[in-house]
């Protein structure tokens, strides 16, 4: 939590963290800021002390809603540092940081560099940050960062959050489900109103119209993905991909606020109409493995052990893993969840990069999405919920949803 | 245009460039991508060749349907790395680096990088790669990149993607007008069927969801500021502030694409049902440089040019510029402009990053918005379109819609 930062820099040795970029779709500012129109702003924080926001003057008025200490970057004469540097921008700018950081009170000592933005300048401007302040030194942190620390577990204010996403989730669900069901059917093809094939393109507009309806975006996109794509965990659904009757859908919607706040992520595989009976005996089994992970949760767990767990139950109904072949492309193909909040794949991490750092410690949101695929079947499943582990423990789904693999055609 | 790409890699001396990060709401990967579900991915391009795609495993459908050539980054065995640096995330990150840039052919020279990526591991990875490949030099440059420079013009199939936002936009903005002519009024404010005054958050709610219904996003959220916020150039409008008669209110939208693709700006400033007189003042001036200035527009003129243009028309209207004034809040407190493509805001530039490659070049799509803020007196005006320098040189505006300040209130 936010509240655990200052121990957190303590922990990682670090004097200082400076945040860089807009506010909107960049999680590390957005922490700190909320939901504000601010283009392009620093925010620097000392350890032990609250941050300092710094915006451009046009943006002043944004910047001051935040509740944050501000200053204003344009007090900086930056025509100055440009004709000090010959016109360089990027020298100009690592002028203006090196009077930002002073004014800060950061001449020294560790600091840690996050923010979503263009990774060109930034690398540029903190090279020569670096040595312009010898004292200084400049972390790049990867996925274990300290930020990612602090927001790997949340307060009630953001799991309030994450819930509201959860519930307008399952609306939108609701509404493509209702919307697959009042079409007729055709050779197995749903149709429209016009005589056409319904289409995975057509979907996916409503569910964009429905999710800014509900004051939603989904900047990521979603994946409705039909019989042979279904069977790629990471196809999208083409846009000409025809809607029909029998085959598997996998339907995995992660939209976050508007504006780039926090993120839901909720999976179901569904089939119209009726399964195949080879569909249907997956779904017995990422199911079976879905009931049983969610009963083997509880507070302090390791992530990695839930991933095994997930591997445990798969692989003793017979399907490859990517514990038994971690470069496979069938069976439970991928990791079991991750944490979601700001970003909709954070800490905890259940894979490769988790570390001791990744437990199922209350306040922890992740998701859980056990699925099976087979592309030389054209057949894939996944059923995904988000949990959080709750204070007193307790694992707490943020949203019900029926788990059905059949959606009933009243028209097929 | 990405036609000029090798001569201006060869101008500036690059033997490749890097590009990382999503396919969405990253122009860089955009650029060459197009609208693909890519979560994470690195393109490499050296000077006179195609570029290699280097994706995930699950997203290789995705990445073949780009077109370009595609790599698999899981064929990588990033565990054996991991275990090579006894669990060191980013160091092992390193280590594929090395491998991707050994098969793209890459190991010396000048290398430029780019994306819209979290700048704290690229930091990071890429000062370990510049210690691993002595014989190669990462570059990064700052506004005025490569990148930029190839991207500041635009070949035609980008204008037809700019000119559909901008009929998105022009419809968009049709129905706003419609919406607020609905209303009843009571006491100079406008309200809603149940009795309660329209706010600018229920105005903006409604925005985001026609762009959905037309295939946008607003990733930046737009300005919809009215009386005393309209005179603060970026402030975006406060959600609970009250819609009321004979006040100005600055409507700036900015969409793109649905995905992160181009986009279009547009502002018109509106008097609902009427303007006072010192409103209607300041309307007459700002469209009155907002004539001049396009009637002074010409293939090839320097954007700073046309800046000095705008100050001149509106400094002999007794007001302060940027220019008289650099750090001024009222007046014109702004630039004149900016270039328009997969950034809201590239180049070419017409402020302080304007180098001698901001022109106004056949190609280029630069937006014109004159301006003028008083604070003090609760007033801000600006107008602003789109425009296209044409092969043939001339300038087209991507887009008709009526400038008038005044919209009638039927019901007013």
């Amino acid at each position: 939590m936010k509240s655990d930062l200052d121990a957190l820099m303590q922990a990682r040795d670090l004097d200082a963290i400076l945040v860089t970029g807009p506010a909107r779709h960049n999680p590390a500012m957005f922490y700190f800021t909320g939901n504000v129109h601010l283009g392009q702003a620093d925010l620097v924080k000392r350890r032990g002390e609250e941050p300092l926001l710094f915006h451009r003057a046009m943006e002043r008025e944004e910047a001051a809603s935040t509740g944050l200490e501000t200053r204003d970057l344009d007090a900086y004469d930056f025509r100055a540092f440009l004709e000090q540097t010959g016109g360089d921008y990027l020298q100009a700018l690592v002028i203006r940081y090196l009077r930002v950081l002073e004014d800060a009170g950061v001449r020294e000592g560790r600091m840690s560099v996050y923010g979503r933005t263009e990774v060109g300048p930034a690398y540029a401007v903190f090279r020569a940050l670096a040595e312009e302040l010898p004292g200084l030194t400049i972390v790049g942190e990867g996925y274990d960062s300290t930020l990612m620390q602090a927001m790997a577990t949340k307060d009630e204010s953001e799991v309030d959050r994450i819930r509201r996403m959860g519930r307008i989730t399952h609306t939108v669900v609701g509404y493509v489900a209702e919307f697959l069901a009042t079409h007729r059917v055709r050779e197995g093809q749903l149709i429209q109103n016009d005589g056409t094939p319904l289409t995975v393109g057509e979907v996916k507009r409503r569910i964009n119209l429905w999710l800014a309806m509900e004051g939603a975006e989904n900047p990521q996109g979603c994946i409705f993905a039909i019989g042979r794509e279904a069977a790629i965990p990471h196809s999208a659904g083409s846009a000409d991909a025809v809607v029909r009757l029998g085959e598997p859908i996998i339907f995995d919607l992660f939209p976050c606020e508007a504006g780039g706040g926090y993120y839901y992520d909720f999976t179901r595989t569904w089939c119209l109409g009726h399964a195949p009976d080879p569909v249907q005996a997956l779904y017995d089994d990422v199911r079976a493995v879905y009931d049983g992970v969610m009963k083997g949760l509880r507070a302090g767990l390791a992530c990695t052990e839930a991933q095994d767990l997930a591997c445990d139950l798969f692989e003793a109904r017979g399907h490859p893993t990517v514990r038994s072949d971690p470069q496979t492309t069938t069976g439970f193909a991928h990791f079991l969840g991750h944490g979601l909040g700001l970003h909709v794949h954070e800490r905890p991490w259940f894979g490769t990069r988790a570390t001791e750092h990744d437990r199922m410690d209350p306040g922890v949101v992740v998701t859980i999405e056990p699925g099976l695929y087979y592309p030389d079947r054209a057949m894939g499943v996944r059923l995904e919920d988000t949990v959080w582990v709750r204070p007193d423990g307790e694992i707490e789904v943020l949203g019900e949803h029926p788990l059905d693999l059949v959606l009933p055609m009243p028209s097929g």
